[in-house]
């Protein structure tokens, strides 16, 4: 089975020009099949600034109304989604932009609304994903960059988590390809002493986990984490990592600098 | 050899979301394989005059500068693209994305400075045209929608003429498909009578082409048209034609409402 490498990248990566840049050289520098989820980052917030749309929040949850799925389809779909492939371009890389409506990749429906109407946002419906249309990208030398949109099948584009995207990616290729799923995180791993980063614990499967539960070692912030990454791992992705994105080379290697869960 | 449409249409389609979905409801019926090309549109405009972008003229030239071409990358790379895109998709075609930076399809140099400078405007260099990886989506049943992006391989977006674009598609598939290549106008197509839409001149080869000149039919502001229009035809494109957004079903069959240069 060939290894596929699907790394996540947060605001922290792509607010700073200079960081965006290094790590795209070392994500260029990754041998093989590779595919590049990007979150949103500051900058959709300041051209909203600008736009007069302001984040409107409804008990601390951000919504998407109608301007706000605009501006991010132009700030993720576009500025930042298009920045990326052609910086990619430029390092040898054959990458190409996508959201989840471009060859129907990965459908979603308009979240049901409860007690919050969150707005345009999108859960990803798993069965309808054209995974097929991915693997075609891969097996042809592309390199997918996909920005956190989706779309509902009627012509309405969905803002959708980044860390989910990456996630249902890394899952539904995991039968056609031994997968690591990369996220790129503030810390370097998981940490043993969470004020000390050169405590990091280098690899954890359930067992150790159920252990590091016991001696109660883990923070509470880390916990949700470290679900999803066994949630991942229990839907048949071989590998996911927790690591500086700074550490991209070694944690594409095997001698890994993050937290590598299997 | 199998058809193909390349059509492209300009921001007299674009401006008018009405208009669009009409356009877009008979593009998606046109059967077989097909590509569209977008143009820019006033939304560019108005949006750049909401975040401080003045459009920047030079002996009555449009200047792309750095905080143009980052503006067009939002909104013809990500806005209008990717609207697009879902709109197809809702209609069962499926829609993929592209700007020349994506699969490395269309790269271009920067216009070189003679008595003005351009900016960040691209012209294509059709030597480097990865027209293999559209290929490879028309093969596999995708329908690439081109936003008016090129990149010069070193991580900088330029700003391309969407005409430009799709002859260059045009050109560079022809020795693979049967090409029509549909540009929409704002006329019904090349009049005898520049006064009255019902003198469409419905074919036109070169022997005509002459017949028309010699005759003085034709308005001087069409000229031009036909002129590229042969120019493509010349480089291996077998049908050109000029005709209404409106009449795009009738124009893609035999009994043409526009005019069809061959």
């Amino acid at each position: 089975m060939n290894k596929l490498f699907v790394i996540k990248i947060g605001g922290n990566v792509i607010d700073d020009e200079a960081s965006l840049q290094l790590f795209l050289q070392r994500f260029a520098g990754i041998g093989g099949k590779k595919i590049l989820v990007h979150g949103g980052g500051k900058i959709a917030t300041k051209i909203g600034t600008q736009l007069g749309i302001e984040p409107n929040y409804v008990n601390g949850r951000r919504i998407t109304d109608a301007a706000t799925i605009d501006l991010v389809t132009m700030v993720y779909g576009g500025l930042l989604n298009k920045k990326v492939v052609a910086a990619l371009q430029s390092l040898h890389c054959n990458a190409i932009g996508l959201t989840g409506a471009d060859a129907n990749i990965i459908p979603a429906v308009k979240r049901p609304v409860n007690e919050i109407d969150y707005g345009f946002v999108g859960d990803i419906v798993n069965a309808g994903l054209k995974i097929e249309n991915v693997e075609l990208f891969l097996a042809n030398g592309l390199t997918p960059v996909v920005a956190p949109l989706t779309h509902d099948g009627n012509g309405q584009l969905l803002n959708t988590n980044a860390d989910t995207i990456a996630s249902v990616l890394a899952v539904a290729l995991s039968p056609v390809y031994h997968v690591r799923l990369i996220y790129c995180f503030e810390k370097k791993g998981v940490l043993e002493d969470i004020s000390d980063e050169s405590s990091v614990i280098h690899f954890i499967n359930k067992e150790k986990y159920r252990q590091l539960l016991a001696e109660k070692k883990l923070a509470d912030g880390i916990l949700p984490k470290i679900d999803n990454a066994f949630a991942a791992i229990d839907a048949g992705v071989k590998e996911v990592l927790i690591g500086y994105a700074n550490d991209l080379q070694q944690n594409a290697g095997d001698d890994v600098k993050g937290t590598l869960f299997s």
